[in-house]
């Protein structure tokens, strides 16, 4: 079977990356033509676009830093010991850090060249700019999708060409260091950024606007560039390095799995339907995306509607990829995998499900006007009112995804019976069946991240876009349409992150199963092992994990506190670097004269300088936490606690992640209505501030870094797998 | 070995117990006698009494009414079913529910008696009001542990007359309703009362300080007597009822498993042990009570310090346990038994270490000073700080409780090896003897409940007390003893929640254990399993529960779902009850005139009323959700769905609980810090009084209900685990 290869399925890989690349390159430069506006809004965005670029920068060389340290310790540990020193595991995760941080780059670019064009498209028109910051979004979903897409494919058939084809099972796990590499980089991306956005956040807004009573965005505060900056480094890289890291474990997960049952069934379209099917989910995105066609309202009263618009894309994405799937299930697996492909539609359905969810959690719905209505009583019962919120927005997502993934599983078994998928010498062909089940509803669901990915990246462009618009001073010339598109992408961005969680519980589920075919075949090599039948072997390992095991459930318990210590010290490190930038801007008004009547210029790049620093110093701690927790449970109490281990972060970080990302977007808009109400100002509006501050580090650092590290520990446990089955220093 | 039920070892049971209601008898009587100060202080007193009596007497009719319900219930689906229409289970059941009443209401009376004595003692003394106030916090503590200890050891002793001494083996599952029972009262004890102070005290601080702008504890506030009501339905009857529970299922579960080891060994002591060892706890309660010995400060300037004396009965208590435990481990099981020992100790030594990580996270140390420090920047940095606070406190305990269960299951191991456990039908001896380790930590750790719950009972007596001295105007005779009684109960309080917290987390994953003998005793009388060696049944059952069973690993994930809804339910109840006060007094203010003035009444009966019948109302549904949900995931799931979900809702409980409760505490005591420090009434004090708002239903509502909910669900499990495995809707 191995020519399928290069067949028809397998073209659309290629085709799709080059059609993906080639189309952000020309957004980028039909970005690149339109107009940029006033001087004053150039010299704004020069601010920002500059800032931005001086924090990646600072953090690629942190970032690369400690790549080249890990690859070493990864070279050492894994492809010395297991792989006879060929750096297979090492290069691959060099490759998906650096792959994660080329996507974070280029799509930074896009955004911070936008935001001014923007701007200044909304001085004359409603449809222009909605559609240029749309652009600009897209450039992030298509290069995050299709990098992901191109590193995975491209490890994948570099190594195949060097094992050879009768190797071909094996390839998948030689490449699973892209997955951690793509951990790293999401990590560093999210927690950092999000350290970054809400430091700068927190600092100007308790300087700016609580101290010194000027307002939000208004260029006399020097950490105003900072802020606009940490929109982009937080909600774009962020979200793009999360996402990337979500898609490149998910296929790669897959593959493994998919190589186990290709042992059994000899088909090798079992590892290539994850990557077609990301083939697939990026030309949807590309067909969807120009069925976001804002059309202009007849005069500036009327106000333009761009959720509407940017749903269309998400509907047209959606039925194209329904429809595309059917097709390639049953191409590839016969009238069998119309399991499949019912499996993947469940996954897709869950997707827009938690979207749905998270809409009626965080928009304008019974919650945030209980929010709304608790703030009448003051701060105090404005945030229990979002806590409470957060906490029961937990429920319904995740019965949503035990739903879809217990019937995706059953939807597997009868898939094995119908396709007859025999033993491999790990796993019984039915269990790989009811996995794959799973898997397809995970690939499912990941489909939609070049769109969904797209609609993100629109909210910081929109944000920063308003944020030129109120320093340049052509509010008058705008109006309301800044505000407009603005608000739709404080939408977008919640639903990303909704998505993100999803995605995130979904990968992180199939990383364990990944996980345990790592295990699995490191344990048939041993002695014990070795001559077990298929049926018993798989018994043994499996029921590994059982929770009347003390280390189990130890490796559970340790699992389930991890979430709660990492969030405690993300949201204290934002403590702590807001407070540097505080005394910073503290320190401007004091000792620059005039500051404060516009006569003087603030040192906008020396409050950036200090975020940036402040947010790669703090993010070194927790990043420590999550990157050897695992190892440490690991090294000491062996695979099985490792395995309890990771669902015990799973299970516990999914609820503080949605308690925390929900929560605090319930807050953010409970604040916003009560201004749409016209009471900004009032003692209620005071009180729903104090609930949006708090709820911003939990929703934009502590909670959007916990998807990452739900995979991240998956990642290590996955390339150190090995190292767990042969150290045991303390078994029970 | 049977004779030796009336040995000298049994005998100090009836002992323990009759000293026991001896003596809070004695101090009830002594309480009452003395003076009562002048007649306002009086009218204030019966106020408090009245209410909370009201209070009782209304909760008391719901929870008899649904017991009726749930009797009959279990009668049908338990008795019924299982024990051939006996009524064991529903009787055991409703003695269970009543018992925990009784200590409840007797403990009230106590705490509401000496509330005003106190008050009147401290306008001559700084000595005597503190032995009162302890001594009626030692009512607390005496009669809960006798209670519980006379029900389970009754019921034990009367249900072996009925069965005969050759059924010895099955009684202790059939009193195993009597931890169900004791759930029962303690949810609504715990939940109810803790909505109800909550909602007193948020609605009389939210119209009287905030809007009306009098003082706390002000005579003016209508809602004056229902919050210091609100004191001792809360921490008094709500903290004992949680540990009547915890001591009750920790008793019957070790008894369960005693009575597996019984089969095996022929010695009746592995059944008698719990009760034996909660008999020398108690006495070691009373002993350490009498060290309990204030001494009057020279002069009224220099001020006593309570928490000394009061440790004094903690440490005397202690070294008697662990001398105690010593004889009775060695002198039932023989040499081996001094692995028993060392285990027991382990738990004690646990018990101690929360406790000094509980006074580290919410005493005046580093994270309640830099929740103050975080106050100077407002309250939304308060707020972030404690949160912080809280979520990193939950790591240091879970550790201890890891570590001691793990050495404590090891050393339990040896003790098989040493004493020479053999098989039973259901289990190896090694793993009884491990459970047997883990067992006797958990009886080491709660061998301190009578003195933690004394000193716990003293902190709601000085708080009313202070409520009285300023109500009734003696402020000025007291000077600041008053203060310092209660400041030093907010730290009793704060230990007994850690150790109530502590003990419901050991006490959870106990009862986990005897769920799988239940389940054991179900499986083994069917078909398939009947003939089975007991190491392939063991085998069998034990992996049944591994988290790669798709059951499984949804029912871990529903179960850590359950805290997080269950929470936000709780929150919300609190402010809707809350709520309803805040328009009362409302009302009373704008209707009774004069009122504000100090020249007409207000309507105290009145908010007693109407927070109580809020309260009734509110725990409905959470109650509902936390009683129906294990059985919804047994019957659709079975019984490995089951006993995952069983260890979710521990594993996240005891993480959001420890956040929450910590969490609240720290916020309290930062804001108290900041009262000490003369900053009342600055920008400061207010961020701090709002974070203190907002840890209120966290840390006394919501926390200390999920100790109930941990073990409640288990309890529940245990019920109903037969009915688990014979129905099984759904099975993956």
């Amino acid at each position: 079977m191995i020519p399928q290869l290069y067949d028809i399925y397998a073209w659309t890989i290629p085709i799709s990356i080059i059609v993906a690349i080639g189309l952000a390159y020309y957004l980028l430069k039909y970005i690149e033509r339109q107009p940029s506006g006033t001087e004053k809004m150039i010299m704004i965005h020069q601010g920002i676009r500059e800032g931005a670029k001086a924090y990646l920068m600072r953090q690629y060389k942190v970032v690369l830093a400690i790549l080249g340290v890990l690859t070493v310790l990864i070279y050492i540990a894994v492809d010395h010991t297991i792989h006879g020193g060929v750096p297979y595991v090492s290069v691959s995760f060099m490759l998906g850090t650096i792959s994660s941080l080329i996507a974070g780059y280029v799509s930074m670019e896009a955004a911070t060249r936008s935001n001014v064009k923007v701007a200044n498209a909304a001085r004359e028109s409603q449809a222009k700019p909605l559609k240029l910051a749309f652009y600009g979004g897209l450039v992030l979903g298509l290069m995050v999708v299709a990098m992901s897409l191109l590193g995975v494919a491209g490890l994948f058939y570099s190594y195949l060409f060097f094992v050879g084809d009768e190797n071909l099972h094996h390839v998948p796990e030689l490449i699973m260091g892209y997955g951690f590499g793509a951990s790293l980089a999401a990590l560093f991306a999210q927690l950092g950024g999000g350290i970054y956005t809400k430091a700068a956040d927190v600092g100007a807004d308790l300087v700016g606007k609580v101290e010194a009573g000027i307002p939000e965005d208004d260029p006399r505060n020097p950490a105003v560039i900072a802020d606009n900056v940490g929109d982009n480094v937080g909600d774009c890289a962020g979200r793009g390095a999360d996402l990337f890291e979500s898609i490149s474990a998910e296929n790669i997960g897959s593959m493994i799995i998919g190589a186990s049952i290709y042992l059994a069934t000899n088909n090798v379209y079992f590892i290539l339907f994850p990557l077609v099917a990301r083939a697939l989910g990026l030309l949807a995105t590309i067909v969807g995306a120009f069925a976001v066609r804002p059309v202009e309202p007849p005069s500036r009263d009327q106000l333009i509607n761009p959720l509407a618009s940017l749903r269309n894309g998400l509907i047209v994405s959606t039925i194209l990829i329904a429809i595309l799937f059917y097709f390639v299930s049953v191409g590839m697996f016969g009238p069998a995998g119309i399991y499949v492909y019912f499996a993947s539609l469940l996954g897709l359905a869950a997707a827009l499900i938690i979207e749905v969810l998270t809409e009626y959690y965080t928009g304008d719905h019974k919650p945030v006007l209980s929010i709304a209505e608790a703030s009448k009583t003051g701060p105090a019962t404005n945030i229990l009112m979002g806590i409470s919120v957060g906490m029961e927005s937990t429920a319904l997502p995740v019965i949503t995804v035990v739903v879809a993934l217990i019937i995706a599983y059953v939807l597997g078994l009868d898939f094995a019976a119908a396709y007859g998928i025999g033993d491999t010498p790990y796993f019984t062909g039915t269990f790989l069946g009811g996995v794959y089940g799973t898997v397809a509803a995970t690939i499912g669901m990941l489909s939609l991240t070049g769109i969904i990915l797209a609609m993100d990246g629109y909210g910081p462009i929109a944000d920063n876009a308003g944020g030129i618009i109120e320093m340049s001073g052509i509010e008058e010339e705008v109006g309301k349409t800044g505000e407009v598109l603005d608000a739709a992408g404080n939408t977008t961005k919640a639903l990303a992150k909704g998505f993100g969680m999803g995605s995130a519980t979904m990968a992180a589920l199939l990383l364990f199963q990944a996980f345990l075919e790592v295990v699995a075949k490191v344990l048939k090599e041993l002695e014990p092992y070795k001559n077990w039948a298929v049926a018993e072997f798989q018994e043994y390992l499996f029921k590994a994990f059982t929770l009347s095991d003390p280390a189990v459930l130890v490796g559970l318990l340790i699992g389930a506190m991890i979430p709660f210590l990492f969030s405690s010290m993300a949201i204290k490190a934002v403590g702590r670097a807001a407070g540097e930038i505080i005394e910073e801007v503290r320190r401007q008004f004091r000792e620059i004269p005039g500051i404060l009547e516009g006569k003087a210029k603030p040192d906008y790049a020396k409050c950036v300088d200090i975020t940036t620093k402040a947010a790669q110093k703090e993010m070194i701690i927790p990043s420590l936490l999550v990157f050897l927790s695992p190892i440490i449970v690991g090294i000491l109490l062996g695979f099985k606690a490792a395995g309890a281990f990771l669902l015990g972060v799973t299970a516990s970080g999914i609820m503080v992640a949605f308690f925390m990302n929900n929560g605090g977007a319930a807050w953010d808009n409970a604040k916003k209505y009560i201004e749409r109400m016209g009471l900004k100002g009032t003692d209620e509006h005071k009180a729903a501030v104090i609930g949006d501050t708090v709820g911003d580090p939990l929703k934009d650092t502590a909670g959007p870094s916990l998807h990452i590290v739900l995979k991240l520990v998956n990642n290590v446990a996955i390339v150190f797998g090995a190292l767990f089955v042969l150290f045991v220093l303390f078994a029970l």
